[in-house]
């Protein structure tokens, strides 16, 4: 398995790409091309005496292209971006998979225009894992595109259920549409067309309408909308645990004079419960519907979350969810054109 | 100041309903009319020796809007239902607000049937208060309608202007639009148009696009989105408190063998913030935009939150929250009709 990795994307690049990218190579024996301004990356790089050894390669590519840029405007003009360079890679069939922890629609159009999309899909989805109280939700699309036509997703709905179940490992995972309440009947235009599709699909297993609320409950595994919704919902979700976390620390140092001993007591647990709730734990966001791999990770990943995205590169790969997509679309498009 | 309770309306009907009447006419020294069935209200009340005293009277209603009966028909059909004759007293001049916590779509019906429209507005919405880090954040619409045109949110921002700085008492509130980023040309068709509008506007304090993260960090007073985003964002955010207060609890639980001391210690403070973070303290949510006043409450709500209710409901008449609506939506219409 081989990764291209965008090095000059996020908010701490290149160091923490690449501190992340060795502590992937060492853990995952993958193998991993970084991208982007070689005298950076080979500077982060020579911290680490045996990096030669681990499987590593620098990839030249002289530009960048920043956050507020137009991301498709941007993706056509900056021809040796680390980004554009980096998907180039997997087009070219020399990696696997791209990753990138830079402007999310830059990655996506990059993906977009070099990569292509799997023959039934119209648009690709950002499939994000978010923590629930018993395991994990993927919620889809969670920004890639806005005012989807029922048909999208439905798309989503196959592409997400795919993804839990061979990269998070859920047999026949429950998929439900995100809507503001559990009858059939409610809703807006939006999803009132898309639920009939969604019970049609012969390729999931569709629960119905699902709300707000039993997205942290454990009670569904993939939960469907449209990008608009799910990039709110998500950001929402990120700012309140944040947020509770700090609300709830606050609360212990407040609570007396002993507190002290108590916070030391139970520092440990709401540590555990930070990592539990921390998005860099769950490595990135995989953009489904292109043809080939490509990993988005969160703007503000550090080395764990960029290593843990090189983990999902590996999954992703290795249980060919791009061959998964490409038959279930196949099957679905006999459903939605009348087993034409 | 007389309030319509409807006393059948929500989960823990009548009981905890008449207790949070008996709770308010106590504290707040206003007139509240219970209305409903006859016998049972009674028979709650009777459990309080002097409330005779305490301005409470019984208005009897033979018929009860059950949750899952479509609003409009149920209203249309039952004219002697609790919600329907409590909205009734109001819309005859005989009280200022009515309260329900019954099927919020019932509500809303009854009170748009009931107490028509201010004049200039097409669709009411409900008004959610929720915490952040530093005090409240009013999100509206949080569900009274979905597909709404970006005049719908125009007026939105408006009335929820209005509202956080009668009710709330922020004076010349911070109003952003709910959007996936913060430039101008981000979002969906609806926030696009819905733009230009609230920048246009002379009676809000426009601050532009917000994000999902930023509705907790207090950076913003009032949150304006389409009743299915917000519908979907104040569930997701009730489900995911409720979620993460849980795993506190179970993290503290587990942390050891001291931890019975520590969670005794830091209990008191726990509880401080769940108080925080419940939507009882905020005393249901007023449907904004109806010729009169609205207060709805949570299916869940026990005596605090009717009780709190009853405390919205008395500012909201002593305030003149219609009155200001009227006003400034006359203001606007003079912007958004091009100067006629």
């Amino acid at each position: 398995m081989k990764v291209a990795v965008d090095a000059m994307g996020g908010d701490y690049a290149p160091e923490e790409v690449v501190l992340g990218a060795v502590e992937a190579a060492r853990e995952y024996k993958c193998e991993i091309i970084l991208v982007g301004d070689q005298d950076k990356i080979m500077h982060s790089l020579n911290e680490f005496e045996n990096w030669q050894e681990l499987g590593i390669s620098v990839h030249h590519a002289s530009q960048v292209i920043e956050m507020h840029e137009h991301p498709g405007a941007a993706v056509r003009k900056k021809k040796d971006a680390s980004v554009v360079v980096a998907t180039r890679l997997v087009k070219e069939g020399n990696c696997d998979v791209v990753i990138s922890a830079g402007s999310t629609g830059a990655a996506s159009a990059a993906a977009l225009f070099g990569l292509g999309r799997i023959k039934g899909i119209e648009r690709p989805a950002i499939a994000t894992p978010i923590p629930n109280l018993t395991g994990t939700t993927v919620l889809l699309d969670s920004g890639a595109n806005v005012d989807g036509k029922p048909k999208h997703l439905l798309q989503s709905a196959v592409m997400g259920s795919i993804y839990a179940e061979y990269i998070l490992g859920m047999p026949n995972p429950r998929v439900g549409l995100l809507n503001i309440g559990e009858e059939e009947t409610k809703g807006n235009e939006q999803v009132l067309s898309t639920y009939p599709l969604l019970k049609q699909s012969h390729t999931i297993n569709f629960i119905g309408n699902v709300e707000g609320r039993d997205i942290s409950k454990g009670t569904v595994d993939v939960v469907v909308c449209d990008g608009f919704v799910g990039n709110i919902v998500l950001k929402f979700g990120e700012g309140l645990a944040s947020a509770i976390m700090q609300l709830v620390k606050d609360a212990i140092k407040s609570s007396g004079f002993l507190t002290k001993v108590a916070s030391l007591m139970i520092l440990p647990a709401l540590r555990r419960l930070k990592k539990k709730l921390d998005y860099a734990e769950y490595g990135g966001a995989p953009l489904l519907g292109v043809d080939g791999g490509c990993i988005i990770c969160h703007g503000s990943s550090k080395a764990k979350a960029i290593k843990n995205a090189i983990r999902v590169a590996k999954e992703f790969t290795e249980t060919r969810v791009v061959d998964h997509i490409r038959e279930n679309i196949a099957k679905e498009g006999i459903i939605t054109n009348g087993n034409e």
